[in-house]
């Protein structure tokens, strides 16, 4: 892990980008965080769409973690941003496009092409970065997972011991076979759904949501489409990570 | 409306029995309530359960409300408690109970048999009982309605104007009409659901949050069956409240 460039935010959190071997990501440690108070971590997952593209709404969200004693971080997804483009995702994405455009249902092979190589490639991935960001003496344990492909955090917490809690977000299309992993989820789970999400399908998300294997999960619907999480619906989602992590 | 009792609990609430005409209610305000300083009111619906019964729950919640600066309030439902037996209704719930022994699927002729008339007899009782409590110096608007039978929080949101949120509990059957009743809702609604409640229907618990008309409403779900409402959901409601009544 290699930290490329390092400013200070208004409000004293410290944000370093940094790369792993070809990876992009940016780490946010709040002014709190040193060798003797090293702070705990939740890892900013986020739809791929590059890191240039979220960033204002991941530092947004480093920030508040912050303000509740949290350092976060995250990493660019393959395919995405600066990363070398992924034709296969790519031609997939196009194929789900096609898909809704055209009013037909979503099949479950074209769900398949899309999600499952992004989470086969990019959970290794996280699991490179916590190793790194671990190793920080100003970072401590213990980690949580919030946002991004559910698919993708899902993963994490089956194969991921050194996450304690996660906080999902129910809105992209879900591999049929992501139901079995869910299953075997124990850690304590909080789902966000955006009820009315136009991209996304609702019981498919419920169906996700009861398959989980944890016996705290608690899942959180709100109005506003697929990025109207409305604020409210943020501090929940702190909350529990304040509850599970402090 | 008579006092009838009065007693200072521990953490300075001031808890009053009362009676409105033949019914039976508790007011609880808080030490800071005045004339000068008039609390915002939340109602307590409950369970037909009888109060005494639901005391030591109804009371907990009213500390809370009080904490966060509000006065709580509520009324014996008719069937319940002291007040005089209902037959038909009692017929209808052990229709309900011999069902549910039975295994059979629970009819929509039992669940009107059983809520409707709760709900057409309560509601203006209910409002008669806010009549009387704004009356009171020491109390003052906006007021919240939270908890108890579903169906009768549904018919007060719509048919009362002075009721500005609810947080309703969808732990209990919910007769077809409601749902008609539900689209006309427009207040902001936070709404609790136990998902694995032995004694509801989470399809049809689904589909009424999916009816309100509101434009901002919430779900809640959680673990622990139907009196298992973990710490963290009552402390969400109580914010949601003092979002919206302060």
């Amino acid at each position: 892990m290699q930290f490329i460039s390092e400013q200070h935010l208004a409000d004293g959190v410290r944000e370093r980008e940094f790369t792993l071997g070809e990876i992009p990501g940016i780490l946010w440690t709040p002014a709190s965080a040193s060798t003797s108070a090293p702070a705990p971590l939740i890892l900013l997952g986020h739809p791929p769409l590059g890191l240039h593209k979220m960033y204002p709404r991941l530092v947004d969200r480093a920030r508040h973690s912050a303000a509740d004693g949290f350092a976060a971080a995250t990493i660019e997804l393959p395919g995405s941003g600066d990363r070398p483009r992924w034709p296969a995702v790519e031609q997939a994405r196009a194929d789900l496009r096609r898909a809704l455009e055209a009013g037909e249902p979503v099949s479950d092979e074209i769900v398949d092409r899309l999600v499952l190589p992004l989470v086969d490639k990019a959970v290794p991935e996280w699991q490179a970065a916590l190793d790194a960001l671990l190793a920080l003496p100003e970072i401590g344990g213990p980690v949580g997972y919030s946002g991004g492909v559910i698919s993708v955090g899902t993963r994490l917490a089956v194969v991921e011991p050194r996450i304690s809690a996660a906080v999902l977000f129910a809105g992209s299309f879900v591999p049929r076979v992501m139901f079995d992993e869910a299953r075997q989820v124990t850690i304590p789970l909080h789902v966000l759904l955006q009820w009315d999400d136009e991209g996304n399908d609702r019981q498919s998300a419920l169906d996700l949501f009861d398959a989980f294997g944890s016996e705290e999960k608690t899942l959180h619907a709100n109005m506003g489409g697929h990025t109207g999480v409305p604020q409210h619906a943020g501090n929940a989602a702190a909350q529990f990570f304040t509850r599970h992590l402090k």
